[in-house]
């Protein structure tokens, strides 16, 4: 099957000659083609064409996307997007003035969230999750990572990476699983941290690594969660096991997880709000993925991670939506990019390679999507404009019109913008 | 013709009790009504009924709510939605760290817009313009104001306000069009300033008022714009042509703008970022309502203005978008709602108020819209969720599915949420 996109007023490729992500001035290098059709051949990208010698009848389909402009289908790479129950009222306490004991005693946190994803059945839990996605697809993204976390027991957590399989086999998007038991200390086992480190580590990695559940195994890593000694026990276990280790780290404190993920390979060290300069510098030399978070930032009032130093040291930047119920409810990965521009000091085609290529590459996708080059998957966004500026200079509205996944299209806005 | 609304999780009703505006505590008291039905007669708000004392067949047309949220049609208070051209190259490069001079030099700034809207004809102007307004609709939003300012001459001040006169007899929405032909000394005149308010008071604002093509008359009360004096002459003349005062003004500067407006009886003063203490307590004291348009803030990387002391002394406050194409591209009136809440410090009901009967104050319709009460317009907008703080909570992605303006569905989202 051959499909052929053509008169779009410009095609971003964000081309990376064969390297796995962007860093520094080169993040600025959206590889533009103008006067290009772009040719798929059975879910991948065969060819770019000069359009002065496209003769349209020679292809089976022909999608003509005139004044439009497409870009690789969007990554969101850290989210935590299977969870039950809302915690509105407690972002609306704490608008209002509440303290975190306020919340607490409200019974509000985390555990709200527990508690309602365990009281929801996997196919109440399916369905959420299926809804969310395709919200992200409206978006144009086109691979979503996932992270389990609010089962926080055996049955539980197996349950919701059980739900993102079976949501794989519904949906054309790549959805990327990561086992997250250890995103806090169960309530339950409080004053007996380490059976619960010994549930994980003797019981759950083993069993969602020998199943293929997930491809990798986070850690929270935080003075309220897991000490960096913790982590790299974990962290041993899930290599042992096959999972391939990513963090939640420098947030709020610094504990030793920065260095204890760059030890131990992490593919990609999550938030870093309150990195120093020598934790920039170890970050660059390796090649691990910085992926920042600035909804958190922005949901919570707090600190935003040092994107341009990143950036200018030459660290691998990505951004994602991190969305989740508690600290983050911005599914819009669009806005996540007006955050990385406005509040944290990028240009807006360092946010297009921290969403497209160097998102790909925080999950392992760098070879597959995150970039259109011959060979990789039809992956596409479609902008309804002219320009890809506007897709961040239009704040709040979605301009995207139309998405494509391994050369099909799965979303398509024929009204006006949303 | 008879519309009952009924199963509605709840109503906002945000109810007045009679009066123009709410101030204070009174913002976060929304008047809601649960088991209740909605009942519309000819366009207008016509009873609130028991849910329990409901039956359906008594009705010509009844619209099941199930699980959804009724509040009052937004509005939004300020806008300078007609225009043409696009600045987002000059927003690119400002972002990646270009100065105003650059940016001069660039050929960039308000000029292009002028440039842009001037070569635009009516039949342009009004097709980008009603786009815009179907946006607006999606999100909820019943009633606009639109500044003219663009064209900064007589015949293009004029065109631009016939408009969005003639934009008024196509679309459902209320208009209120404002008269900003003091935007900024235009170019041509930047050496004889004195010749172009001239034509502002000797021609233009008397045609303006002559002919009913604007309601208001703005004025930006600026260190590079307008002075106090300026802006009281032009006022005055305002007044006595029938036009009512507005302001832009404590923007970057205090030059006396503020008590020029309100010694003028300006119905509204707008951006207000650099207000001191004794500011805050005049504009308190006055009926004049503040409009703070944090998407401004956002956009330019600049001061908020001081929301959360302006309602704690008991100013009247209104929140609106702003939009427009140099210094707040953002058209979504509930990510500027969500700025309010998060950057400026109020609550959710308080951010529900300044878009609804406050934001209905600032433009003279507080009369007919604005809130949900006997005798008001129908304007309505339904969130497709059982709880109202989802409006907030839920950031970036909208949550409207239904938009009713003076009883009839103007907009309907039978998908998923967008």
């Amino acid at each position: 099957m051959q499909t052929l996109l053509i008169n779009a007023a410009a095609i971003l490729t964000v081309s990376t000659d064969g390297a796995n992500s962007k860093r520094g001035a080169d993040m600025r290098d959206l590889g533009i083609l103008e006067d290009h059709a772009l040719l798929i051949e059975d879910g991948k990208i065969a060819d770019f064409i000069p359009s002065v010698s496209v003769n349209k009848s020679n292809f089976e389909q022909v999608i003509d996307l005139q004044g439009k402009t497409i870009l690789p289908g969007l990554i969101d790479c850290h989210t935590h997007s299977v969870f039950a129950g809302s915690r509105a009222d407690e972002f609306c306490m704490k608008l209002a003035g509440a303290t975190y004991e306020d919340i607490a005693r409200a019974g509000g946190g985390i555990r709200v969230t527990t508690e309602a994803t365990r009281a929801a059945s996997a196919e109440e839990l399916l369905n959420l999750t299926e809804k969310r996605i395709n919200y992200f697809v409206s978006l144009g993204v086109t691979s979503v990572e996932i992270k389990s976390g609010y089962g926080l027991n055996y049955d539980e957590e197996i349950k919701i990476l059980r739900v993102i399989k079976s949501l794989q086999a519904q949906t054309p998007v790549d959805l990327i699983p990561t086992f997250l038991g250890a995103h806090i200390i169960p309530h339950e086992y409080s004053h007996r941290r380490d059976e619960y480190i010994s549930l994980l580590t003797d019981h759950l990695i083993p069993f969602v690594g020998q199943h293929g559940l997930a491809k990798y195994c986070d850690v929270f890593c935080e003075e309220t969660a897991y000490s960096a000694q913790e982590t790299d026990h974990l962290f041993k276990c899930a290599i042992k096991h096959g999972l391939i280790p990513k963090i939640h780290t420098e947030q709020f404190h610094s504990v030793g997880g920065l260095e204890t993920a760059l030890a131990n390979n992490a593919v990609s060290v999550d938030h870093l709000e309150v990195l120093d300069v020598s934790q920039i510098e170890s970050i660059a030399k390796s090649n691990t993925t910085a992926v920042l978070l600035p909804g958190v930032s922005f949901f919570l009032k707090h600190l935003y991670a040092p994107a341009r130093l990143l950036i200018d040291f030459g660290a691998l930047v990505a951004l994602a939506t991190d969305f989740n119920p508690g600290s983050s409810h911005i599914p819009n990965l669009h806005l996540i990019m007006a955050l990385g521009a406005l509040q944290m000091g990028m240009t807006i085609e360092e946010t297009i390679a921290t969403v497209t290529i160097n998102a790909a590459n925080a999950i392992g996708l760098e070879k597959v999507t995150g970039s259109l080059e011959p060979g990789k998957q039809a992956d596409l966004a479609v902008l309804d404009t002219d320009n890809y500026k506007d897709l961040l200079y239009t704040i709040g509205q979605n301009l995207n019109c139309m998405t494509i996944k391994k050369g099909k299209v799965i979303y398509q806005n024929t009204g006006f913008h949303q």
